[in-house]
């Protein structure tokens, strides 16, 4: 890279001449896809986009950044809920955006190994369907899927909905090719099932949100595709009732529950007051449902639908769950997804409201759930809160909303105060106030708030240790 | 602690006052079986034996050693492979070694949340059978299980023979609590399944062998317990035949394998020689065999028997298998596991050989296999080579012995140069030398031959990152 990039025009003109013309954008309209966070509440300037196409170029432009003083905030698809993937409004620090959208390649497959090996700007959904159609499952599945990248999961540590049985974004990545802040490329694509050789680099960059580096490519697990899939919305009178559900088809399925959704009633309402084509899937109204599917990747194994009838028959005659709607075909499969993942949509619809990402141990749910909702109560008297979500993960997505026909604004105003209480009660239990978005720059505050002096110690080291000239996403996590 | 203590003999009265009699040995012969490994190759002197009964008596030891400026060596069961749990010898920095051993008590136990907490020093066979009482289960199973340490295991990143299904002691960790090189106690035992708040610390304690800090306690991740398990031996031609059984298995079963070893026809051979009472299993001898399990959790699952029976139907037709003995009662499969775990005994018994831990990725077993056999050859005409144990994780253990009647000891001397193919051919397949043994003081030279500069220099930054005075487990690992 040209000496003269000391200068931040030098360092724009060295990183142009690396990357060509599909490789840099400075028009401001151009620019107002990257710089914005796709819900419109998080962004701020930004020098440029920087698109590099290769490994060595993400090097070069994290070089020349350095010299010149940029800050650099990495990017994928910028579907991320806590704007870390955007600038920082007003921050004073000069930064550019680095995509990664085309470094999108999948470089190998082992279908033996059961591994590929992405790009970091590889859509996740794109990835999904390749690995489909070499016979092999990547689990990965969440409601981004269409636009989110492997990247932005894997520093975002994604979670999702198949957490349950096959782990979060960390627990998929095998191997890691990282850009380091000075600009070395750090090697870590390894698809070894075992490693003991020294540190465990890897997980570091997981999760990191692109303040250690950035993540170019991963190796990925795969698994045996999904042969057979047998899915109930479950009618189940409380939370208890769900845990035990929960243990119940752990226990009859040899652990093959993928999905554990928990909808409470409100959850259902609001689909169907907004979503067109969504009905009241069964004749009682029930305060909770679950939504419940049982995978199997044995060839031709009719005896998952089986497996299923059996954990509901003896779950009603047990007195767990009240009714079932059991789905008979793929269609029927859709339609009962179709009421899960409308929910944020139907939220939308619905106005604003108070959102948060908890999780507390899958055992303390029931416990957490009413205690949430008598603290709200008390904090906002008349708001309708709920949790719905990850179960079986012990992650649920919290919503407060004013009481029918309120402003929510005066609701929103007040959010610090109505959520000060949830946030003391998931301290209380040993829970977490971020289960599977991330800090960002929403939640760097509530970071420090609740995190022990000692664990910021910890961390500030590490990125001390590790971007000493602070330049990887400045602001976001720490 | 006593400001007097920054003199060595004032830190080991204060040390001795803080633990009490119970807590301190610096007699030379009580002390031997802690400065010494159990292979009896490495180990040193040792000022004394720090045996705290909490993590508070800890973090006082590493102050009061921190500012003595004795070295740690932290130790579990004292069963490691590589030294990393004794002095060096002759190192000249005197060191104290800690033993967790009386930190032993499992703290709590959550079936509903399929969580465990336990203390560092609580031997793993103890925390199974805890689980098992509990009617969960804790699958990490390695040969030293009776003595071994969870401490000891999380340091190292144990592995053993159910990585396959449920993933080496990192992935069975979901929090810890470590004593850190400057006294300070990190509370991280948390037992959330997503929690997004920041960098991973715990992976980075978790395989570091007690160079970053004490775990003193950890929350483990807990399974169904088996309700039916099937097992075989299995005769194949080669190792290309046992990944075809593999993939066969993986897809017949619900992806329920938790076990597949491979057994060299040589590993049967030495075992038939040494260990009284085990007998040739099947009438012809097969070059390899696979000794297989399928796992089932559910409620009396009769049919596990069944996949396997029509598994191994399959395979015969397939050509994949040519004979094999399913076990038909607990004592059957007890027998055919001792043909497994009978064959470090019975190496023992053969004499003296050179051994490596090596590992590819699983579909890169059968071209490393043929490989290193015929680079070995090379460099040792007529030694006899082998790799057995975990194909499923692509993690053999390689044995290389003279010829029959020749004098092990030559060719013990010429390891190094018997080994470097072997190594050059890891590295060229991206394997790795340390498999699932970790580092400790025998291979610090190798890793630095094997890694690149930049990996060097990001571990090394994180060591002076957390332990800038050097005193945690000085002269392993890095």
């Amino acid at each position: 890279m040209d000496p003269a990039a000391t200068h931040p025009e030098a360092a724009v003109d060295a990183i142009r001449r690396k990357l060509g013309p599909a490789g840099w954008i400075d028009d401001t309209s151009e620019m107002a896809a990257y710089v914005i966070d796709w819900s419109r509440r998080f962004g701020g300037e930004a020098v440029g986009i920087a698109r590099p196409s290769s490994t060595e170029e993400v090097a070069a432009v994290v070089r020349a950044a350095a010299t010149a003083g940029f800050g650099i905030v990495p990017q994928g698809g910028n579907t991320g809920l806590c704007g870390g993937s955007v600038p920082i409004a007003g921050s004073g620090k000069p930064v550019l955006i680095l995509s990664l959208q085309r470094m999108n390649r999948v470089r190998a497959i082992d279908p033996v190994d059961y591994t590929v090996t992405a790009e970091a700007g590889c859509v996740l959904e794109t990835l999904q369907k390749f690995a489909a159609e070499h016979g092999r499952y990547f689990p990965l599945s969440l409601a981004a899927e269409g636009s989110c990248t492997i990247g932005g999961n894997l520093s975002t540590n994604a979670g999702g909905t198949n957490v349950l049985k096959y782990g979060n974004a960390r627990e998929l990545a095998l191997g890691l090719e990282v850009v380091l802040p000075d600009g070395e490329i750090w090697d870590g694509l390894r698809s070894l099932r075992k490693d003991n050789r020294g540190y465990d680099l890897k997980d570091l960059f997981i999760g990191a949100e692109g303040t250690l580096g950035v993540i170019t490519a991963a190796v990925l697990r795969l698994f045996p595709l999904p042969r057979a899939i047998a899915a109930a919305l479950v009618a189940v009178k409380s939370p208890e009732a769900a845990l035990l559900l929960l243990d119940r088809a752990r226990a009859a399925s040899r652990d093959s529950v993928e999905t554990f959704e928990l909808l409470p009633r409100e959850t259902l309402e609001l689909v169907l007051r907004h979503i067109p084509g969504i009905q009241e899937p069964m004749p009682e109204i029930s305060p909770f449902y679950v939504l419940l599917e049982l995978v199997s990747t044995a060839d031709g194994d009719g005896e998952t639908g089986e497996l299923l009838e059996g954990l509901l028959a003896s779950a009603f005659e047990e007195g767990i769950a009240t009714d079932a709607v059991v789905a008979k075909s793929e269609a029927q499969r859709n339609a009962l997804w179709r009421i899960r993942e409308s929910i944020p949509e139907a939220g939308r619809v619905e106005g604003p409201s108070i959102t948060h990402d908890v999780s507390v141990p899958v055992s303390k749910v029931p416990e957490f759930y009413r205690a949430a909702l008598s603290a709200i109560g008390k904090a906002a008297p008349g708001a309708r809160a709920f949790g719905f979500g990850h179960l079986g993960d012990g992650n649920l997505h919290f919503s407060i909303r004013p009481a029918p026909g309120e402003d929510p604004q005066i609701l929103i105003e007040r959010e610090a105060e109505v959520s000060a209480p949830l946030f003391e009660l998931l301290e209380r239990m040993n829970g977490s106030f971020s289960a599977e978005h991330g800090i960002g720059q929403r939640k760097v505050g509530q970071l420090v708030r609740s995190k022990s002096a000692v664990e910021m110690r910890l961390m500030r080291s590490i990125k001390d240790a590790l971007d000493p000239l602070g330049i990887m996403n400045p602001g976001k996590v720490l």
